[in-house]
């Protein structure tokens, strides 16, 4: 048996080697039972952002339902000669026992606070750390990407253009489920459509335009097959003073007599802030003051920004390798850190140190909350706080920063929102995902519930992510006892990294 | 019928939207049987380096091999209704017919050069833009990026390690193999060990350390588990108080009792500068000399040139997202045009004009052959020619730059490669892709085969890329005509390109 996903393939076997060793040197040590909680969680916002978007939670879903080794998987990894026959078995009889806890799919998402939480025997809980990470890293990574291209484009809508630039095949599907995700309207990537129901669309290339005698005749043919649909790519030859002219003599002399109405023209080259300025006017002039402009040439946020405040006349933009890529930072750094280790009723906690104050972990079993405003509906701070911590949002709350600890805020009329919500129990699915098109709907909702200041391209303002004082505590707790632990030795420059 | 690639799917339907309403088109035009060239090339080499590598060509053969539409496909066209019924059985009934070249897989490219040529039924070389792009683009990419690592380690082994922070799954997997290609030794990637026999290889994470009670038992149990092949990580605490004092008495007293030898120590985090110079002086003093250490934080070829330009000790590196995304310059921008349609016996030249002189396409149906001196045996150059145009290198061969013609020079006691190689005659595989580890020593092999200064990572020197007397002909003459049929209108900014 070898269950699938839903491109037809097992991933059972896409993971770290260092997981499988791992986890069988835990079976050998008798820890097959122990319970660890691990969080996967990030430390910066890719582009100087204020805020990232969670996605990919639908895709880890379907690999951990599928988690399963075949015969041959088990073949392949006895001949690495490192695995016990016990472990090997496990594997085979492999029937995953954990919980999980993760963010919706489309929530904005802060630095330092657990998007996915994994609890269950070490063995298992270690072995997932690959995919959780890869699967969760991209499709953030991507969808935060849209998100800011979408805001840049101001209300226009925004197309997803980047398959033959993705970094590879899972990179263009997933990538434009993700950019969907974020905010894009429609992706030109047809399995996308087929299998996750993304409007595909498309035009035509300039190699269309040159199979042609000339321009006019070219524009003329595709009028003629696709009148409901016509968008012209007029940069071939000249904009100004080929495309657009042949894009309005084919409107008027083919579109027209058929009865439709043309829909759009495209620039890809040249300086698009003055070519759709120039082509607005011709366009108005004769009589096409309808028709879409829509513009594709290595567009980002930035630069669709630019163009917006230098007066571009674009409807639309076609975004490609930019986006697909995120290019201009394209790694979102999740991470995946040992939290607690569970002792009889207990969670011993589990701190990583570090000589660099961000990057030690916060230990123990979480849970995340986002206050909302009742007053303004806005999302005012973000609380971690442990797992079975009662918040009252009824009474006002006080929160701190977590090392600037006399800077304190206290929250009045607010309502606490668990963000963290059960989707394994027990090795159980308990969570259905929406429709994708909910969880675009619900991504931009959310947004709409930050302050601009946080989503500001550059320099946005810092979000609060706090943490509660019964956790807080702990990791100072935690902090002092190993400090005191210290041998003292002198470390130069330990802990300073790249 | 679902004919499947290796990880099991079939992604004839991951193409752009307008790939197929041209394809639609073209048969409604009655141009279903007009062949045309189409070339993949591209402009720019990523990180501003002097050359790229090719890779991916596995992958583009196994995708058109099994280029073929489902029942459930059509139906899904269908219900786009934009596609007439001739050509959704034409897509049903798809048989490919193609004559496809290419460079064989780890060959230095260079821009301006056709790397796959594509010449069949317009509509079949239209409809597989998408993939040869994102196939090609991707391995060649991350083969391009992995290669300067690789250079950076001189002679070192570099180990691919980053599945975690990939663009998705066949960002990893695929991504591995590219890195291998490239050079890298190893990846950390099972399933591309499993799938493409690229060794995999691990040691342990923090949360090993940190599951045991102590950094010693974490080491000791480790050692035990795994004593023929044992690499501590020593940063979990602190590396010159703990971790290499620990590793060290886990060798005396666990491994050597064991009749084992240690293998390496891996540091992941700090100043691996400082601390791989510390640790080494430790090692070497307690007898262990011949243990290896592996360093692992953020490392690209500029770092790792650094630390080595600093003396630092390291044997092995270990290298995650700079290189599984090819960080610095994430996109490999090769493109797919249009460049000749047949007419009777002959080919009619495409060219697609720009005012950007870089951007004009070289038209026609085209051979690249690359010549390599007799005396250094180093590539002097690469000569782009029309298809069956016979190169002579038996006589001085004397070459220009196809923009600054005055700049000559010509070759003697040269050997001509043709580098195109045929894939594809009429549809059928007429080429065996050789087996991964071979791809690998030709790639490098043929890096040792190009001058030092184009392997510079920062301003190379310009490889000559350079056109045949008769192609650049044909290029002149083709601009010549355009430009008399030029309007003259004026057209600022036109061309210019973001």
């Amino acid at each position: 048996m070898s269950p699938q996903d839903k491109l037809g393939r097992n991933l059972s076997m896409l993971t770290d080697f260092y997981e499988l060793t791992m986890s069988n040197g835990y079976l050998q040590n008798g820890m097959k039972d122990t319970v660890a909680v691990f969080d996967m969680f990030f430390r910066r916002i890719p582009d100087g952002g204020g805020f990232a978007i969670f996605a990919g939670l639908e895709q880890l879903i379907e690999y951990l339902s599928n988690l399963s080794f075949t015969e041959e998987d088990i073949g392949y990894l006895r001949s690495k000669n490192c695995f016990c026959e016990e472990f090997l078995d496990y594997l085979l009889h492999f029937k995953f026992q954990c919980d999980i806890w993760a963010m919706k799919e489309g929530t904005p998402i802060f630095p330092g606070e657990p998007v996915v939480v994994v609890r269950g025997p070490v063995i298992q809980a270690q072995l997932v750390e690959t995919m959780v990470l890869l699967t969760i890293n991209h499709q953030s990574l991507v969808a935060t990407k849209a998100n800011r291209v979408v805001r840049a484009a101001q209300g226009r809508s925004v197309f997803e253009f980047g398959s033959r630039r993705a970094q590879s095949y899972d990179g263009a599907v997933l990538g434009a489920r993700a950019a969907y995700i974020g905010g894009c309207d429609a992706t030109a990537c047809v399995i996308a459509d087929r299998d996750y129901g993304i409007p595909a669309v498309g035009t035509m290339a300039h190699s269309w335009v040159q199979m042609f005698s000339s321009e006019y005749e070219s524009f003329a043919e595709y009028a003629k097959l696709y009148p409901d649909n016509c968008t012209l790519l007029v940069d071939t030859y000249n904009v100004l003073s080929s495309g657009i002219p042949n894009a309005i003599k084919c409107f008027n002399e083919v579109l027209l007599p058929m009865g439709y109405r043309p829909k759009g023209v495209r620039i890809d080259s040249g300086d698009i802030a003055y070519l759709s300025k120039k082509a607005r006017k011709m366009l108005d002039e004769a009589g096409f003051d309808y028709v879409n402009i829509v513009a594709s040439n290595s567009l980002d946020e930035y630069i669709i920004r630019d163009l917006l405040i230098q007066g571009a006349k674009i409807d639309l933009f076609g975004v490609g390798e930019n986006l697909i890529t995120s290019k201009s930072d394209p790694v979102f750094g999740g991470v995946y850190k040992l939290a607690a280790v569970q002792k009889g009723e207990e969670y011993l906690p589990k701190i990583k140190i570090s000589e660099s104050i961000e990057k030690i972990t916060t230990p123990g079993f979480k849970m995340v909350y986002r206050f909302f405003s009742k007053e303004t509906t806005l999302a005012v701070a973000d609380l971690v706080t442990l797992h079975d911590e009662a918040v009252d949002a009824s009474r006002p709350v006080t929160i701190f920063d977590p090392i600037a600890t006399w800077k304190k805020k206290t929250l009045q009329n607010v309502e606490a929102v668990e963000l963290l919500t059960p989707i394994f129990r027990g090795g159980e699915l308990v969570y259905r995902s929406p429709e994708l098109s909910q969880i675009r709907s619900y991504c931009l909702d959310q947004v709409d519930h930050l302050w601009d200041e946080v989503k500001r391209f550059e320099h946005p303002h810092t979000y609060y992510v706090d943490l509660s004082h019964k956790l807080w505590s702990m990791k100072n707790a935690l902090l002092e006892e190993i400090s005191s632990q210290n041998t003292g030795a002198p470390q130069i420059n330990e802990g300073t990294s790249f």
